[in-house]
């Protein structure tokens, strides 16, 4: 696998093998800094894969949408210490079927969060809603 | 620090602070999957680093390219076991400086690729271009 960045005065425009181009910011203007798309891969990981797992369990899904926060170590390197990440699940789905979707994505599945897992502690919450 | 994804029927949007979002796919499309997007994260992140202390170093850069590569897993959780920076520098850069830059970053400053390191083995390569 395999990406290409290319500076831009004040950000990175990022360009992944599929051809689309994302950029990433510095932090001195709106763009997405590397922290934030990192926490961003967490979510997008963890969430193709619930999605996924809740198809295969028959789970009807109305809507996903997934927060994710992270608490910085203070000294450098600034990794992540820990790491929430909030689903909000609307649909028919039992919650025992969505707790095991996300277990599963976070304990064996998701390569985002466990490449992360020696030095982050990472949690969830799920807040699941009635369908439709 | 905190970042919100939506599930969009086939890819996430997703949001962080200063508002811009990006489009992460599941691979069935042209947009950057998480694992591409953690590399860009890797890229950018160690990137912002390399521009800002060869700012300091007074060398002075024309163009900074940066290929990201890595390899993952066979086995489930497939996080990268090893991951390849080639950063490209063109400008009037001593190679010593612009080493010491790069080492400062993967070593020390930079979060996202010591977020990864007790996983993965980070390598990188520099090649040096003469400026303008």
């Amino acid at each position: 696998m395999k990406v290409n960045l290319q500076w831009q005065e004040n950000c990175f425009a990022a360009t992944g093998e599929g051809g689309a181009s994302i950029r990433l910011g510095a932090g001195n203007d709106n763009l997405p800094t590397p922290m934030e798309t990192l926490l961003m891969a967490v979510g997008g990981c963890s969430g193709i894969d619930v999605v996924s797992t809740l198809a295969k369990m028959r789970q009807p899904l109305t809507s996903l949408a997934i927060a994710i926060s992270g608490r910085r170590r203070e000294e450098h390197p600034r990794y992540f210490e820990t790491i929430l990440l909030t689903y909000r699940i609307r649909g028919d789905v039992e919650e025992s079927k969505a707790r095991r979707a996300i277990e599963l994505s976070l304990e064996k599945y998701c390569s985002v969060s466990n490449a992360l897992k020696p030095q982050a502690r990472i949690t969830y919450q799920l807040e699941l809603l009635p369908g439709a």
